[in-house]
C-alpha cells in the first residue's frame, strides 16, 4: 500500500457522539455500492476517460519531447492557466521546486493564475525571454484570464525575439475542437497538445495538463500514473466497500454530514510539499459537490503551523468539521537539534526536551499529538499515513481523492463533473467589461 | 477614508432571506455599544496595549537601526517564528516582495514557520551565510518550532563564520521576562528586542514583530501605524455604532450567525498582494473567537483564481457563508490586452471583448461580477473597496479586522485574547517526543 488510511477516530465507538455511529457508517457504506459498480462499469466500457488515464501511454511521448526541449533551452517556464489547468501542475511541481532559489534541476516553473497587473509584472519582470518558455492551458480555450495573459505576453516575446521565435517558445494545451486558444496557436504556429475533452479541469492532474509540468520539472510522469493505477485497481477490486478506501472516506464524510451536520472538511498535511495539494483538493471537493444547496466546505490547513492559527477553533469551536491529516513518516530524519553541543545550553532545562532530536521527530510528534488531541475532544479525524512522498505516492493521493469525491457526489445525489453556477458570473464580468469600454 | 465598507448586500432588504434582517442588525449593533465603550475606556487608561501601538514611537528607533544594518549587509534575512510571530510580517513583506526573483530593494525575507526537514533544507540550502541575517521571534520564548529551528541554524552560522559573528547576524524578539529564547540570546550576545508582553501574537502586526520585517523590506513602518491610527480614531469617535465600521462588520457577522446560522466567513481579496493577509486574518478570527463551542470558520480565498475553484460551492452550495471581498481600484491600470495589434487576431470575434482592455479592467470587472452574482443568489456579501494599497491602507486593514474581531468576541461572550485549547496538544507533543527518545 502506498498509504495507510486510519479512520477509526471518526466513529462514535472511539470519539463519542461527535463521531459517526456504526449504523450511520453501515448505511453510508451500503450506499457506496452503486457508485463503485458504476465506476467498475465505466472503467470497462471506457465511458469515464479519467479512469483510463492511469493506463494511457500514447499521450506521453509528445509531452516528453516538448519537456526535453524546454528543459534544454530554458531557465524559466511560465504556465498560464487557472483552476484545474494550474493546480495539478502546481501540486506536482511542489514535490521538487520549493524555496526562493532556482531549482536544482531544470527550469523554474512559474504558474500564472491571476490577472492582477502588479502580480503579473512581479512574476514576469526581469525574465530573460530568450531563456523563457511558456505553456498556455485552457480546456475550453476560452478562459478569459488565460487568453488575456497570453495576449499580453505574446507581444513581449515577439518584440524581444521576433515572430518566428514564438513557435519555439510557446505551447498550448486545449481541446481538439476549434476554440480561441487553438486558433491563436494556429496563427502563431505554436505546438498544441490535445486536452482530453472527456476529462474536466479538476480531474486533469494525471493528463498532459499535469504531466507536462511534471516532465519539465524533471519528474517521473509514469510513476504518477502508476501510483494512481494502484489505487484505482485496489478500489475497484475491493471485495467490500469498507475495503475500498475512497468509498470508506466518502461514506465517512457524507455520513457525518447527514448524521452530525459536519459541514466542513479540513485537509491538514504535516508535509510542506503538500501545501499546494490542499489547493488542488479544495477545488476538486468544492466544485464537484457544491451544488443543489448541498456540499461541504473544503478547508486547506497545514501542520504544524496551523496549530498556532486554527487549532484553537478546531478543538474548542463548533463540532462541524471532519479532519484529514496527512502524515509522512519523518521520525529520525532531518538535522539534529543539539543544545548539548554548547555546554551552557546543555544546562538549560527548558531546552533539554529538544536535545538530540531530529526536526523530523518534532514534526512526527506534533502530527500525532494533533490527531490524538482532536479525537480526545470528540472531533472526527482520520490520518493518511505515508511511508514516503514521491511521484508514485502523489499519484495515489490524486486518485484516492478523485474517487472519494466522485463517490461522495453519488451519495449526495449530485453530478461530480459539472459546475453550472459559475457561468453566470463570467457573463456578468464580460458585460461589465463591455460597459466600461474606453 | 482609506477604504470604503459596502455592506448593504448583507441585508434581507437587498438579498432576501439569506441576509440579516433590519431587526437583527439593529439588535446586534446595539450590542456592540458596550464593546465600543470598553475599547474607549481601554484606550484612555492604557489597559489594552494594542490600542496604544498606533501612537507609539519609542520602539521604532531600535528596529530602524537593526533593519538598516541588516539591509546594508545581507542579501537574505531568515525570519524564524510561527503563527502570530510570522503572519503579520509575511503580510507586510508581501506588499513588495513577490515572485521568484530577488526583491528590487533590500534583502529577501524568508519566513520559516515549519519544522519539516525537507522544507527547512529547501529554504536554507545554498545561502551565503556571510550575507544572511536571522531574526527569531517568539513572544513566550518557548515555542518549540522556533527554538528547534534556531538550534539547528545557529551551529551552521557558527561553523561558517565563527562564534563571534553570531551577534552580528542574529537577533531575537521576545518578552522581557526570562525565557529560553532570551537566555539563548544572552549566551550568544544577540540583539534582543522586547516583545510587548501585553500584545498577543495575533495582535502584534503593528508592534516590532511586524515592523522590523517591514523596515528590513524597505517599507514605511510609521505609515502602517498612521493608517491603523485613522481607523482606531474613526471607530472610537463614531457617533453611532453603525458608523464605527468594525462594529458594523462584527454586528453583521455575529447577527448572521445567530439569525441564519452563517458559520463560515470567507475573506476573498481580488488583490494578489493580499493573499497573505488572508492567512493573517484567519489566525486572528479563528483563535480569537473559536472557543466555548462557538466561533465561525474563517476561510481564505483569492480572486479571481477561486472563481475557478470555490465559486461553484459559494453560489450553489449551502447558505452558510458570509463573504468579504476586498477590491482595489485597478480599472485602467496594467498592460493592455491588444488582439488588434495582429490583423488576423482582430478578426476573432471570441477575443474582441478583450481588445483594448487593461488587465486591471478585467480584474475589476471580475470582482464586481462576483460580488453581484453572490448577492443575486442571496448570499450575504460585503466589499471593502480600496483606492490604493500601500503601508497606510494595510495598517488600516489590520486595525479594522482586529477591532472587528474584538467586538465580535464581545458579542459572542468569549475572550478574544486567549487560546486555552492549544496547550494540551503542546504537552502531548512533548510527551511523544520524550517517549521516542533515542
Amino acid at each position: 500500500m502506498l498509504y495507510e488510511h486510519l479512520s477509526e477516530s471518526c466513529l462514535t465507538a472511539r470519539i463519542g457522539e461527535g463521531g459517526l455511529s456504526a449504523e450511520g457508517l453501515r448505511h453510508a457504506l451500503l450506499a457506496t455500492g452503486p457508485a463503485l459498480d458504476r465506476l467498475r462499469a465505466q472503467q470497462r466500457d471506457g465511458s469515464l476517460p479519467l479512469l483510463q488515464l492511469p493506463a494511457r501511454g500514447d499521450d506521453l511521448p509528445p509531452c516528453r519531447d516538448l519537456a526535453a526541449d524546454f528543459r534544454a533551452r530554458f531557465s524559466h517556464v511560465l504556465v498560464l492557466g487557472t483552476g484545474g489547468s494550474s493546480l495539478g501542475g502546481q501540486t506536482i511541481a511542489a514535490l521538487v521546486q520549493r524555496g526562493a532559489g532556482p531549482p536544482r534541476d531544470g527550469p523554474l516553473l512559474v504558474f500564472l493564475d491571476t490577472v492582477d497587473p502588479q502580480e503579473i509584472e512581479a512574476l514576469t519582470a526581469g525574465l530573460d525571454l530568450a531563456r523563457t518558455g511558456m505553456v498556455a492551458i485552457s480546456k475550453s480555450g476560452g478562459t478569459a484570464e488565460t487568453l488575456a495573459q497570453l495576449l499580453v505576453l505574446l507581444p513581449r516575446f515577439e518584440a524581444a525575439l521576433g515572430r518566428a521565435a514564438l513557435a519555439r517558445h510557446v505551447a498550448a494545451i486545449t481541446e481538439p475542437a476549434d476554440n480561441p486558444l487553438r486558433r491563436l496557436a494556429g496563427r502563431y504556429g505554436l505546438t498544441c497538445l490535445d486536452h482530453d475533452p472527456g476529462v474536466g479541469g479538476r480531474y486533469s492532474a494525471l493528463s498532459n495538463v499535469g504531466l507536462l509540468p511534471a516532465l519539465i520539472a524533471g519528474l517521473d510522469a509514469a510513476a504518477l500514473r502508476r501510483g494512481a493505477a494502484q489505487v484505482l485497481t485496489s478500489t475497484l477490486e475491493a471485495a467490500r466497500p469498507a475495503e475500498a478506501l475512497p468509498a470508506l472516506g466518502a461514506a465517512i464524510a457524507i455520513g457525518l454530514l447527514n448524521e452530525r451536520r459536519v459541514t466542513q472538511s479540513v485537509l491538514m498535511p504535516y508535509v510542506a510539499r503538500l501545501d499546494s495539494f490542499g489547493l488542488w483538493y479544495r477545488q476538486l471537493w468544492a466544485e464537484s459537490l457544491g451544488k443543489d444547496g448541498t456540499g461541504t466546505t473544503p478547508i486547506r490547513a497545514l501542520g504544524p503551523v496551523d496549530q498556532h492559527s486554527q487549532l484553537q477553533l478546531y478543538l474548542a469551536g463548533p463540532r462541524d468539521k471532519l479532519f484529514t491529516l496527512i502524515q509522512l513518516d519523518t521520525a529520525g530524519t532531518g538535522p539534529t537539534v543539539d543544545p548539548g553541543s554548547s555546554p551552557d545550553l546543555a544546562e538549560d532545562p527548558a531546552l533539554a526536551y529538544l536535545g538530540g532530536r531530529h526536526l523530523g521527530d518534532l514534526l512526527d510528534a506534533m502530527a500525532r499529538a494533533t490527531a490524538e488531541t482532536l479525537a480526545k475532544h470528540g472531533h472526527p479525524v482520520r490520518v493518511l499515513r505515508l511511508a514516503k512522498l514521491d511521484e508514485e505516492v502523489l499519484g495515489a493521493l490524486f486518485m484516492h481523492f478523485m474517487l472519494e469525491t466522485i463517490i461522495a457526489a453519488e451519495l449526495l445525489g449530485v453530478n461530480p463533473f459539472d459546475q453550472p453556477a459559475v457561468e453566470e458570473g463570467k457573463v456578468l464580468a464580460r458585460r461589465y467589461l463591455s460597459e466600461s469600454r474606453p
